[in-house]
């Protein structure tokens, strides 16, 4: 980690005590669950070796979103501005943590199998060697993830970027290339444009946003590119010479400053004595339900460490039911809430609801799809919005959303109305009629509607039995 | 009308021809009732003086919204640009009119009580002075509102401006006044301060957007002081001496260039015979319900002659349903959609539900009020938002939305989650948990919602008797 450790001391933990959970990991999701309990009365021992607040404050969406921000604005002295925003944000969740009566931190690195095999006694070692125990009834597991990385033959390691290092930037590279066509480097390459610099973006698979519509990715691409952004798709660095990149090919790029990977990241499992503790866990991750429960009792896993989701706001969500898992006699039943993905690039991209994979593999007579430019609502047209789009995928005759993805300057603003839709059952076909305040880019959403309408009430049960066909396609499969 | 009149020929109207309908004014809300009936199959003669488009198209959102987005995106020759933008527009419309085959153009004005008494004839009168009879079945009204215009003493006539001739300046002006803080000022301010222009706003009441909740007044005062328009609130223009203007208050204001006159629209209801035809019509515009219906059978009313609704949006819902009251033997059954109202200022205002004198006839007993400011959640913070905000005064118990207001840099794109909510009936209780794209602003709806369960929660028997009170009281008031 980067970023300056301020190692707030916390004298108050009791190692004789049976605390009601031992939290490891100190970002969003183990600060939701600590913070969750405490709430209920709850003495919560909370285990960090790092930065509290995690990726998410340190070096992950606090200052992605504030380094795109100042980038746009003309902020002098952007990073900065960003590492002053940052630390402050640092500064202010340590002293809360420090000063919170009822969580205790503990400073070091946890592992869950103690010496006496009780997989509920974590056994924390600190930097310099020291090593206490944590007794606690339940052990939340919230290490997060860290950026895949690999070797590029031929470049020098002080040009390589990650996200970890990408903050302690002091003005933006010249030229920057870009490994990986997901949200970092789409972020990313938006700030540094803004910035002046120069950004390539390297891609191994056919498109950027690989796991999202492909109207998606040929959108953003065509926006960034009208941005200045260089797109080299189906290909990889093959070597460096000098400051030269060798793609796979044939092209070269010439001058490159700085290089960032940002092509995926792998849970922090190492070191947590997951095998012996009995805590089953893949390549993805730990293997937790919706709840965060694991495959041994009173052993919880939120956020990236599972897998199971890379946001934030899935940690969020995923800790707030722990929390009531653990704190709740009986805890409110209720599935999990479908979560919205957001990039902050410009324009932005939001999706929700199935996954490529499960869109797929949904029958197709029972489905259609809708998409809408927005260079066909008046806003984009009085904004010249060249390339941006709203696309739905949704059930015949009902129009319940099975799928949703926008491309549109505040699509992380927008996609809520979808999610509401998903959350609550309701179809294209309950909001024809819906009001969008005029011109909002939000009337897209109304258009969808409005194409809807029109083509299920022309064939009414054509429309039917094709729902009907596609649910027992679905039942049958 | 200041824009130019292409005034495209249009030979195929027969004056022996009953038409379905004769549509007086070619803006949003006669547009759409006569492309829709026309949609229908139906035979239209469509009426107009002035431009196609309308207000919407040539004075209003379109041009504005160009504005802003030119002014903001440093666009080069921003009024040119919106012209050009503006007339293109125009254009098309005018071209789809002419060429549309069942759409007939009608050029002059049009007037109900036609010689022989039947309202249906519809007497239309060019400038040439050449006059025609429309004969239709039915006649919708839709000729919109003008400025309301006063004299301001010592004033020159060159330096005033309304929304219809401030499109043609070819640079903004270096000082420009705006008398009335409503929409039209707060949005032409966001421009001029982005073109470098000295604003200021006068406004007679105790303050700006005096509809809306007050923390919507006070958040976008600041927030626009903070960006150097200054405001003179509770005062008024008294005089002007040379280019000084001189305030109720004592104030001077000088080197004054231009002075924009934006203190509301009156109804365009000169000489269109509605007396004489037994149309009802009050000094906010003829009396209809929202399917568009006047006192008189098959005379149907849209848009801002109305008095209903002064946006686009609004004169497009009814319209819609106007359609299917002329065009369905049955029409379908269904309330008016809520309509949210928008300002496209930066930050942008956005608000649905009850109007403000409606909240306050609602029993105090039986709602709560929750506000959430942007600089509390994390992309207020990211992004600096001093000024900014999210409120709902909801419910008790279910936390139905009873009206909802936002500023915010996307209040128009967040708003429409509050109106699927209230078209629905889905109140803050059954949004808790819904999860919001971190770090978005419309994580502030999140925590209205945890705030409102938060409360809820820890009494229900309070809540619930609070909800059940102001119910009753609702109903025996």
């Amino acid at each position: 980690m980067s970023t300056q450790d301020t190692r707030p001391d916390d004298t108050r933990f009791d190692p004789t005590k049976t605390y009601k959970a031992a939290v490891i990991g100190a970002g969003s999701g183990g600060l939701t669950v600590a913070i969750g309990l405490a709430g209920f009365g709850h003495d919560i021992a909370l285990i960090e070796a790092g930065a509290i607040g995690g990726d998410c404050t340190n070096v992950g969406c606090i200052p992605s979103k504030a380094l795109l921000h100042a980038a746009h604005a003309g902020v002098d002295d952007p990073f900065g501005h960003v590492r002053a925003l940052r630390d402050d944000l640092n500064r202010r969740e340590d002293d809360e943590m420090v000063e919170h009566d009822q969580i205790h931190l503990v400073r070091g690195r946890g592992k869950l199998t103690a010496p006496d095999g009780d997989v509920h006694v974590v056994e924390v070692t600190d930097t310099d060697g020291s090593v206490v125990l944590v007794r606690a009834e339940h052990v939340a597991v919230a290490t997060g993830a860290v950026p895949v990385q690999f070797p590029i033959d031929g470049l020098d390691a002080d040009r390589l970027l990650t996200n970890e290092n990408l903050f302690d930037l002091r003005e933006v590279p010249p030229t920057t290339v870009m490994v990986g066509g997901g949200p970092i480097s789409l972020e990313m390459a938006t700030a540094f444009r803004d910035l002046g610099g120069a950004v390539h973006i390297v891609e191994l698979a056919d498109r950027v946003m690989g796991n999202d519509d492909p109207l998606v990715s040929t959108t953003i691409q065509a926006a960034l590119e009208a941005r200045g952004v260089e797109f080299h798709i189906g290909t990889s660095i093959e070597r460096f010479e000098g400051t030269t990149a060798h793609l796979a090919n044939g092209t070269t790029i010439d001058d490159v400053d700085k290089v960032l990977l940002a092509i995926g990241r792998r849970p922090r499992l190492d070191g947590l004595g997951l095998h012996d503790a009995g805590v089953e866990s893949t390549s993805h991750g730990i293997v937790a339900d919706s709840w965060g429960k694991t495959s041994v009792d009173n052993v919880w896993a939120v956020g990236d460490v599972t897998g199971n989701t890379a946001t934030t706001h899935g940690a969020n969500s995923i800790a707030r039911r722990t929390i009531r898992a653990i704190a709740l006699p009986i805890p409110t039943v209720g599935g999990p809430r479908v979560q919205a993905n957001a990039v902050y690039s410009r324009p932005e991209i939001a999706s929700v609801g199935l996954s490529m994979d499960e869109l797929a593999a949904y029958p197709t007579s029972g489905r259609k799809r809708y998409e809408v430019q927005l260079a066909d609502i008046d806003r984009g047209y009085t904004d010249g919005v060249e390339h941006g789009v709203v696309m739905v995928d949704v059930e015949r005759f009902t129009g319940k959303i099975l799928r949703a993805a926008i491309v549109a300057p505040a699509a992380a603003e927008m996609i809520g109305m979808f999610t509401l839709m998903i959350d609550h059952g309701i179809g294209l076909r309950k909001v024809f009629g819906q009001v969008h305040p005029y011109p909002s880019y939000s009337q897209a959403i109304g258009k969808l509607a409005d194409d809807f309408a029109g083509e299920t009430y022309r064939s009414l049960p054509r429309e039917w039995l094709g729902m009907a066909r596609g649910k027992l396609t679905k039942r049958f499969a």
